[in-house]
């Protein structure tokens, strides 16, 4: 099962790669430190889902996709891109 | 010791609200679900924290205060306050 899951990992690098290579050449992103993209982009929605589970906040995440979508957005957009 | 683990979350939960409701008065903020609040603010660095102790980033967390505080500022700021 190791095996497995660090091959689905590895594709998964490999499409967000592919998926982002196009929009960082055109410089739509904020420059970052590449060891803070994933906490910055990832760490609001797995700290969410964290606290869903203990039951510490009780909304569905599905009802604010958008919020943590958006708040993905302005924390990687470049702001002087158009 | 959850007594007093109890007692110090909520002094420093009395502490942030003191702290923020001038703020939030003052419409510094963006409307956001209070839900999410914490996992928007608090989420990146735990994030990084945990990836730090386990061994996947190597950057003492401290070299990207401004990285995560500016990430945060952008996140929960009114961008039509001045």
């Amino acid at each position: 099962a190791t095996a497995e899951l660090a091959a689905v990992s590895t594709e998964y690098a490999q499409l967000i790669g592919t998926y982002f290579s196009p929009h960082i050449r055109a410089a739509a992103f904020r420059r970052l430190p590449e060891e803070c993209w994933a906490p910055l982009v990832l760490g609001p929605v797995h700290d969410y889902a964290r606290r869903w589970l203990n039951g510490q906040v009780k909304t569905d995440i599905g009802a604010y996709a958008e919020v943590f979508a958006d708040a993905a957005w302005n924390t990687v957009r470049n702001p002087d891109a158009r």
